[in-house]
């Protein structure tokens, strides 16, 4: 298995990038063979340094960056040599079997979506967000931020998505997934979440449990929760800002702890066809060395095709 | 000034609200005096052994009661003998400048639109809850939950009632409104926050500050955020769950204390003709007690009078 990672993307690339594959291939199986693209010469001391073992990695030269403010279609068609350009033809003609970066996230979704295309019956891509717990298991949210404006059908995509995610990835057996909301009977909320209610009801490849409000997120009663890109992404940075208060007020607790970013590093963009993982702008080695984790697992699990064949499934139903 | 508070509303009435009437008037100007509505017999007992100062306040007896799961419009009709129909019926006759219940919301909401109205031009009426910040001071956030899907029109008349709420109820001199969106720059969001953006830049009685994301809620570079009720709610009852995560782990401090609904008890319904507050279903005795404080100066002030004025100077710009 071969795993792409964009060693400029980021804040902290490449130093950081190369501590996280450090860190990986430290606890990895020697299968995973890693790909690491960007500037031959900026990476050689750090590599070096490093103490890499040589079979376990390739270099791929890339002479470009697209920038962490750059236009992302401007920017992937003036930049072919950019590190997610390359990372995205590696990935289309088969040379990686997923492709990670920290940096630019417009030129990746749209990277994403041009080059490698959206699995058959998919009609919006999705990203999200791990959602700790105090009983150490983590929940999912998403729609976190790309599809600010969503019909009802995207909302039961997503939790099609989140709860294959949540079951290949992340071990839970049968998924509850929840409708966020702001009251609990069905009937309740925005035009949106009303109609919605029904077709999450009715759809036998869901597990649901009903809505979830504001206050049940973090609960333990629910694993996958559904809502529009806008509310998700809110909520997302509410609770980053919740842990930057604790760490700001010296707040010493195991639980809030689990909301630091840099624990997991990144979102896969569910529905594409294949394992494309986003890292946050801040990500640093566990960052890093989670994300190539994930791609591990999501490549390992053949969660790609676990979504094809549900797809296959939504087709028939409709 | 007369204040009509229902003491037969939320989960620990009437116990909780005597004790916050005591609470309130050990501190209280003698020119408020108290009308307190509900049973006789059960606030008799309560009232004696709260030793309250009889020149303080005045018993208005109720014999029915607004369940809290009671269907709003119909309890109103069939309970006119309940706290809530006699508060606003109070209320509607001048007889009480103000009134409080921490008990059905709905049926106060219902009460507080049909008995009361709404200020002339004001589309809807919105409810907000307050933020803390670290630095003492409090933001305010609305709507928080009684418009679930609204126009930017509606987000723009949140945001006057939400500044001058700000002034002259909170303090804040020339409140900053910020709309709540996924993104910094103009052009970011929904099609609801994108279309919102330009209406406030352009509003002559606000001093719109631009998007604030979720990260930038409990920051004190903004005084006033404006966002639909599905989103504020969720944001509401999302900073409650982290309360509660703080009280049940033991995590002792200052700031995150200030996130107990206790302190702040109930919204005003702004945008009716009169001050109403509808306080938390689990207000005890502190809630109460701010509760009737809020609206002793939401009458001192003469909010509804600068709401009103200020809703006359939006008909001129339309």
């Amino acid at each position: 298995m071969r795993i792409g990672l964009d060693m400029m993307g980021g804040d902290y690339a490449p130093a950081e990038a190369v501590k996280g594959v450090r860190l990986f291939l430290d606890n990895a199986a020697p299968e995973v063979h890693l790909v690491l693209i960007g500037d031959e010469q900026a990476l050689a001391p750090l590599i070096s340094d490093a103490r890499l073992d040589q079979s376990r990695y390739t270099v791929v030269h890339s002479s470009q960056v697209i920038g962490m403010n750059e236009h992302p279609t401007k920017a992937l068609k003036e930049k072919p040599q950019s590190s997610i350009s390359i990372g995205f033809h590696l990935l289309q003609n088969k040379k990686v079997d997923a492709f990670i970066s920290a940096g630019n996230t417009g030129a990746m979704m749209v990277g994403a979506i041009y080059s490698i295309k959206l699995i058959p019956g998919v009609q919006r891509p999705t990203i999200s967000t791990i959602l700790p717990r105090e009983d150490g298991s983590n929940g999912l949210l998403l729609d976190v931020g790309i599809n600010a404006d969503c019909k009802p059908e995207n909302l039961v995509q997503f939790a099609i998505l989140g709860s294959l995610y949540s079951q290949y990835i992340m071990g839970t057996a049968t998924p509850r997934v929840g409708l966020l909301n702001i009251g609990e009977e069905e009937g309740k909320g925005n035009l949106l979440a009303q109609a919605t209610y029904p077709l999450l009801k009715e759809n036998a490849l869901l597990n649901f449990i009903g809505n979830v409000e504001g206050r049940d997120i973090f609960k333990e009663t629910v694993d996958v929760i559904v809502c529009e890109g806008f509310t998700g992404n809110v909520v997302l940075k509410m609770a980053e800002s919740f842990h930057d208060v604790a760490v700001r007020r010296n707040i010493k607790d195991e639980y809030m702890d689990r909301f630091d970013h840099e624990q997991y590093g990144g979102t896969p963009v569910l529905g594409v066809a294949e394992p494309v993982i986003i890292g946050h702008g801040i990500a640093r080695a566990e960052a890093f060395k989670n994300m190539i984790r994930t791609a591990q697992q999501m490549i390992e699990s053949k969660l790609m095709d676990k979504i094809r064949e549900s797809f296959v499934e939504v087709a028939k139903e409709n």
